[in-house]
C-alpha cells in the first residue's frame, strides 16, 4: 500500500477545495426507525414495570442470570474493593488524574451574585447544583475509566449531592478500573444495568433506581437514542459524533509524533476523523511516510487504517493564516497547534473544543490527565457549544426583589409595554404597585 | 359560577396530595406525525431550493404577494423608521427596559482565564462569542417586542457580531413596536419570513439568509418542531412549554394583587398554569373571591378562565416550610414569594427559573423591564436548566499548553491509563514526549 492510498491529500489552493472539505467533514448520524421503535418500547416498559423490566432486559441483553434487582446494585464498599484489585501504578495514575481534573474544574465553579440599585431594588442570580446526576458508562470494550473521572468529577465539584452511575456488565464482566475510578471520583451509587433500559430508569426512576435531573456520558446507538427521547424529562449532555483531531503543524515537529497524534484519534473507531494541516508540502510527505511506517505497528491497525483512509486528510495551505482559517471552518473537537510560539495564533482561534498548544502537548494528555474535560463538542458543534464542565451541573435562578419605590417606577414602564402587547392582566398586575 | 368551579383547591395534608399534584403538573407536548412530516418537507425544500422556496412558502403560508427574496428583507433603516412610528411613551419604555436588561446581562459575561503550574504548563479556558445568532419572532397576535429585547440583548452583550432576526408579516401586517425593539436591541438584519421555512433558512442558509450558529426565540408548533429537527446542525434554546407561575403567600398581601398576578400567567394561553400556595386557608378563600370578582373584568377573560379552571390551583399547606417544599417539587418557571422577609426563604429554594421577592415584585415587572431575562425554563426543567443568558451566546475552548517537563510527567500518567483502556496509540503518542 502506498502513501497515496493510506490518506488523502488536499490543497487549499485547489479551486474546489471548499467543496472537498465540506464533503470530507460531512457527517449525519443515521436515525433508524427500528432502533427508535425498540427504544420507545423499552422506555415504556421501564416506566410501567420498573425494576421487573430492568431485571428482564438485563437478563436478555447482557446475558446475566439475575434473580432480582438487588443483584444489580453495587454498594460503595464494592467500589472501594476495586481500588485494591488494580495495580498500584494504575491507582496512582487514576488519583493523579482525578486530582488534576478536580483542580481545573474548581475554576469553573460559578457563584451567586447580586447588586442593589439606588431605590433599594435588588437584582441577582442564585446558582445551585442539580439535586442528582446520572452517569452512563458503557460496558465491555468501550468501558473507559477516564470517562468516569471526566463525567463524575465536574458534578461533584458543582456540589451535586448524589451521583448515580450505571454500567452494564455483559456476561458478568466487571471492569475493576472503572469501579476504582468511580470510587476515586466520589460516585455515590452504582447499578450494573445498561442500554436504553438504564437511561429510562435514570430518567423516570424505578423502585430501586432514583430518578435523576440530568444524564451524562457516552453510549451506543440505543443509549444515544434513549437520551434523545428522555430529553425534556431530564437534561442530557450532548449526543456525540465520532471523535476528531485537527493538527496544525509548521513542519518542525517530528513527523512520527504527528502521525501518532493522528492515530490517537483514528484508533477510536472507523468513523473517527484525523486531519493534518501544514503550509509545508515536504513535511506532509514526511508525515505520510510516517503513517505508512507506523500503521502496521498499531494494535488497533485495522480500525485506524479505515479511519485514516476514509475520513483522514493531509491538507496543504499557503501559510499559517490560512491554516487558522481552515481550523475555524472545521471547528474541531481537538485542535493541536504543533507550532513555534502557538500563543500568537490563539486569539484567532474562534471555534474548537480543546486547544493543545505547542509540540509537547499531545492530545492524549488531555484525554487522561491534563485537567480539562475530555467530553468535547464534535462535528463542528464547537461553533456553539462547550466542553462538559461544572456549569453543566449548576443552574441559575434570577432574583428580583423590588423596593416599593422600584416597583412603582418599573410598574409604569411595564404597564406601557404590556398594553402594547395587549396583555392587560400583566399591565394591571404591575399597575397595582404604582404609587399614587 | 362559584369559587369552587373557577379554580380547584388542594390541601397538602390530604394523603393523596402528591398524586393530585403530579396530575396537576403533568404535561407532555404532543408530537404530531403530520406536523413532523410537513416540517421535514419544508426543511428539505429550503435546503435544496433556497430563496425560491422561501418566497414560495411565504406566499402560501403568509398570504403575501412577493415577487422575490428582496421583498422579504428589511434594511436597518426600516427599523430606525419604526422608532419614529411608535409613541414617545412606548419608545421611552422600550429604551428603559433595554437599558436595564443590558445592565443586568453585563454581569453574566464570562471571561477567559488561565493558570500556570510550577513546571510551566498553562491550563485555561478561552471564552468566545458565537459568530452569528438567529432570533425567531412570531408574527401576528403573539408578536412581543419584549421578546425581541430579551433574546437579542444577551447575544449582543456576549459580543455576537451579527444577530439576524426573522419575523413573519402575515397578510402584510408589520408590528412597528417589534421593529423598534429590534432597532434598540441592535439587531443587524431582519427577514420577514416565518414558520419552519425561516428556521430552516437560519440553520442551513440560502442565497440571501446567512446560516447562523444558534437559533433562539419562541414560536408555534411548526417552529418548535423545526427547531428540534435542525438541532445539532445549529444550537437552539429550549423548547418551551406553557408559561407558569407559582405564588407563595403568607396571607398578608392584598388578595386582588395575588389574583391579578395569577391572571398575568393565565391570560397567556389556555394551557398556562397559575398556582397559589398559602398556609392561610381564609386567605385562599379571599383570593378565590377576588378571582371570581376580577375574572369578568379581564380583556382576555375567556383564555384566563379556561387556564384557571383546568390548570390552576389554590393549595393549602401547614406552614411556610411546606410551601417551600411544594415550590421545590414544582420547580416553577416563575416563583413569587409574596411574604414578609422573603430573604429568609431564598437559600431553601433549590429550583426556579426566576424568583420574585416580596409583595411589590409582580411577576410582570420581570417580563418587561426589571432586568433579568423573561425566557425561563418551564415544566419543571428549572431542575436542570437556567434562564436564557449571555452564557447561551458564549462558548468555551479548553487550553492546554504543556511545558517539556509537564508533558514528560503527564505522559507517564496518560500512558498507564491509556494502556489500561487498550488505547495504545494514545499511550505511544504520550510516551514520545517522556524524557529519558
Amino acid at each position: 500500500m502506498t502513501a497515496a492510498t493510506a490518506i488523502r491529500r488536499l490543497n487549499a489552493a485547489d479551486p474546489d477545495f471548499a467543496r472537498h472539505l465540506d464533503h470530507l467533514l460531512s457527517w449525519e448520524s443515521v436515525s433508524d426507525d427500528a432502533v427508535n421503535q425498540r427504544v420507545l418500547e423499552i422506555i415504556q416498559a421501564v416506566r410501567t414495570r420498573g425494576d421487573a423490566a430492568l431485571v428482564e432486559f438485563t437478563q436478555r441483553f447482557d446475558g446475566l442470570e439475575v434473580a432480582a434487582m438487588a443483584d444489580l446494585i453495587l454498594p460503595r464498599e464494592r467500589l472501594e474493593l476495586a481500588l485494591t484489585r488494580i495495580t498500584a501504578e494504575q491507582r496512582a495514575a487514576l488519583e493523579t488524574a482525578a486530582e488534576r481534573v478536580r483542580r481545573y474544574h474548581e475554576k469553573q465553579k460559578q457563584d451567586s451574585w447580586s447588586y442593589t440599585e439606588a431605590d433599594g431594588t435588588v437584582l441577582g442570580q442564585q446558582v445551585t447544583p442539580l439535586d442528582r446526576a446520572g452517569l452512563y458508562v458503557p460496558g465491555g470494550k468501550a468501558s473507559y475509566p477516564s470517562s468516569v473521572l471526566m463525567n463524575a468529577i465536574p458534578a461533584k465539584v458543582a456540589g451535586v449531592p448524589e451521583v448515580v452511575m450505571v454500567v452494564p456488565t455483559p456476561r458478568g464482566e466487571i471492569n475493576e478500573i472503572v469501579l476504582a475510578a468511580a470510587a476515586i471520583a466520589g460516585v455515590d451509587r452504582v447499578f450494573t444495568i445498561g442500554g436504553a433500559q438504564a437511561v429510562a430508569a435514570l430518567a423516570y426512576g424505578t423502585e430501586s433506581v432514583p430518578p435523576v435531573d440530568k444524564i451524562v456520558g457516552p453510549g451506543n446507538i440505543y443509549v444515544a437514542t434513549a437520551k434523545r427521547h428522555v430529553f425534556g424529562k431530564v437534561g442530557i449532555d450532548m449526543i456525540a459524533g465520532p471523535s476528531e483531531i485537527l493538527v496544525v503543524c509548521d513542519g518542525q515537529t517530528d513527523p512520527d509524533w504527528i502521525a501518532m497524534d493522528l492515530f490517537s484519534q483514528a484508533e477510536h473507531d472507523e468513523d473517527a476523523q484525523a486531519i493534518l494541516v501544514s503550509p509545508d508540502a515536504a513535511f506532509l510527505d514526511r508525515v505520510a511516510a510516517s503513517i505508512e511506517k507506523l500503521l502496521p505497528t498499531l494494535e488497533r491497525e485495522a480500525i485506524a487504517r479505515v479511519s485514516m483512509s476514509t475520513r483522514g486528510a493531509l491538507i496543504q495551505v499557503a501559510d499559517m493564516a490560512q491554516a487558522i482559517e481552515v481550523a475555524n471552518r472545521i471547528a474541531p473537537e481537538h485542535l493541536e497547534l504543533s507550532v513555534e510560539n502557538p500563543q500568537q495564533w490563539l486569539p484567532q482561534i474562534r471555534h474548537a473544543g480543546a486547544i493543545f498548544m505547542g509540540r509537547y502537548t499531545a492530545e492524549a494528555l488531555g484525554d487522561y490527565c491534563a485537567g480539562p474535560n475530555h467530553v468535547l463538542p464534535t462535528s463542528g458543534t464547537a461553533r456553539y457549544s462547550s466542553p462538559l464542565g461544572v456549569y453543566d451541573f449548576q443552574k441559575r435562578s434570577s432574583i428580583i426583589h423590588c423596593s416599593a419605590d422600584g416597583a412603582s417606577e418599573l410598574g409604569k414602564v411595564a404597564s406601557v409595554l404590556a398594553r402594547g402587547e395587549s396583555l392587560t392582566a400583566h399591565a394591571r398586575s404591575a399597575e397595582y404597585r404604582i404609587k399614587n
